[in-house]
């Protein structure tokens, strides 16, 4: 594995492999009762977030310290950002305090890799503008992996908004080298302009007919829908949205009873996915959330840890 | 004893017994300088706050640490809650990480008892909007027990705005439960319209005039104002306040020079409570603070822990 | 060693040599990959932060949390303070809970000496006002020593914004106390009302030409500027700011090869400090925050504690 996780193009399949060997290993750790492993006794990690997200950086938190890590956060309100001081400057002061991994999330598309030219610190990408969000996509994966077995020829669904979704990246980057069938499906406002030059080089699908995608998938993924863009002008309104692009009651119809239903959250019930969707049988949005923990724990042991067992 | 701690209807006077016994024992923990306990090694409390409350969620934090505990904040600032999330998926979400213990401080009366419904994870209310705070009532009656020896028959009264208060209503519920005898007082615009009913059925008193309960009270709580409130059109001025219902210094010489005061803090010296009777030689003000401490670990431990003895 | 450490005035030069050896066995343990040490376990610190500040905030985090004690956030925003308390209501609070060291930022000068007289527990002033920082003043003057070895008869320059500088006034009050001879620069605007009193008393010289100070300084500290203060009324515009007073690409010519240039943090870069000097091989801005931690573990480790050798 390289020394850092920035994008997906940093594992291989046989890395994913042993993330996910691992990570069945946490899960089981997870489970218990007492969750403590001594791992990573005497490391510090820094969350260190330009955006809110309480979601993910709770998840690298507890992954953290079920390792025994020291975790640290450190959010951009009330920091040095807020008084003019330059991403470089804040990344060499955390990193000089005497850290061992930094978790970043910023909204600018490109930050984490240019973090971890400036610091010997690892470094994990927790989201990055609309570029990446790798730990994201290797969670999905592993959800799926532990639903449906080995992805290879396997067809996934990821429909959205994916002008604005560094989880499309990801997970299309991700579910490829694996060797899923992926198509994406958005409104034609929301699929952005590259991504016909990337489907063709990577070998993907993109359909603007959701109805038409559905029968065939093996998985669906929602991406959310942020309210505040749908404003009925050159995107659809919400009503327009859903009706062509909600995971509805009635497009549940076009799915096999037990396909797995994925949403990163937070959702938009109602929105981008129905209440009965999100709490369909099939519904694999829980164990995205556990399957969460567990993988960050894989990623920080296989990038912290030194020599030595997991347990 | 239960699985949750929502209400103070979850605790049986033989709960409260053993509850304060081990808050008996933290508290000598609390006292010494080493002041750590295995016994939540490897257990994960979650304050989920929806309400600003350093002085409850610290109080929480520390307690679940002494317990080696890992305690991981999240405020719904910045959180999925500000981002439209349910609090039924916010709530599923967080436990969906593997957490034990939910810690849940929300601004609408009912919301804990929601979310137990919603959890395997053990809940316990830390203030749910004017409904209950339990572990508030628990750390006063400990206070007072400390203070008096055993409650049955000894008279507690409770002043201020009944109106917005949680704190009043568990502290009515189990003072009583305990066999105290109660007064609450609060001027005619600040009692609650089903307070007479109430105190029917429960055997509680109620009265408008603080001057006439005080002489026969062997403890006086009073209860923080808001002081957004004190507007002088529908409810009384600030002043007018201080002079019906402020413990003054005045009032003092109502009250044996030993007899506890108690308030749940944060305190507005000089409104509801003067600086003579705060640090009065009978104020029991810190005592609750350090009370909080004994009671939470109590609480954790009792709800938390499996076989096994304190220490 | 005094129990708290509230101002510079509290280190005689003997304590500054204790603290500087255990900081640099500190030092060792921070560039370990396992960096915990058992010393503080079982005591807990609260970080009580009424300004922002990141930065000194997680110094003391980690190396409280290195030294293995509980480490607590609280920071004014969201806490009681906003709710009315007082100040010495919120100390009192804090330290009822059974805390062993507060560490303590406030934006008024004298309040971490006032704190100390309102609780047992060990207080560290992280920054009163204008008044000290004695952790800083602590870390500048352990990374001089390290570049410079003993610093008597060392001449330091600190330059920049005096009137608002609580790190100026501890640094001259240290670096005079271990026998180095200090000039203070700052444009007339920025030089405060007493400091000509305060350097006949105490022997330290000031001026307004960087120029004519740089060339014998064996090293130089420059001190953040407020841009918001940079109005071009009273006070110079950010262009004369840096014409006349910062430390410039051509200044750099004025200084030896090697000569340590210090900043505080976060830099302005391009007004007080340029880029050249920040990254210059002299710099050592990041041996500052490197060192921070380690000052902080020693003063953390003196005063808090018991008998017992470190590791």
């Amino acid at each position: 594995m390289r020394k850092h996780l920035l994008s997906v193009d940093d594992v291989t399949p046989d890395d994913v492999a042993e993330l996910f060997a691992t990570a069945a290993e946490m899960h089981d750790v997870q489970r218990r009762s007492v969750k403590k492993l001594p791992a990573l006794r005497g490391r510090t990690v820094v969350n260190l977030f330009f955006e809110d997200s309480t979601r993910t950086r709770s998840s690298f938190e507890i992954a953290g310290k079920w390792l025994s890590a020291d975790v640290i956060n450190v959010s951009a309100k009330g920091s040095s950002v807020s008084k003019g001081e330059s991403l470089r400057d804040t990344v060499l002061t955390v990193a000089a305090m005497g850290v061992d991994g930094l978790v970043i999330r910023h909204m600018a598309s490109g930050a984490a890799q240019q973090v971890s030219q400036w610091t010997d610190a690892v470094v994990v990408n927790a989201g990055d503008g609309t570029h990446e969000h790798p730990t994201q996509a290797l969670l999905d994966a592993y959800t799926l992996t532990r639903r449906l077995g080995a992805l290879e020829g396997r067809h996934v669904a990821i429909v959205g908004d994916l002008t604005h979704s560094r989880v499309f990246r990801s997970n299309v980057a991700l579910l490829t080298k694996l060797g899923a069938r992926v198509t994406v499906v958005a409104p034609p406002t929301l699929m952005p302009a590259g991504v016909t030059a990337w489907s063709e080089a990577t070998g993907f699908a993109t359909s603007y007919d959701l109805d038409a995608v559905l029968p065939t998938a093996d998985a669906v993924m929602m991406l959310r829908v942020q309210r505040e863009r749908m404003s009925g002008g050159f995107f659809p309104t919400a009503r327009e949205y859903t009706v062509g692009y909600g995971l509805t009651r009635d497009r549940l119809g076009l799915l096999r009873e037990d396909t797995p239903i994925l949403h990163p959250g937070p959702m938009n019930r109602g929105l981008e996915i129905a209440a009965d969707a999100a709490d369909a049988a099939g519904s694999a949005v829980l164990d995205q959330v556990s399957a969460g923990v567990a993988i960050r724990m894989s990623v920080l042991y296989h990038l912290l840890a030194g020599e030595g067992s997991v347990a």
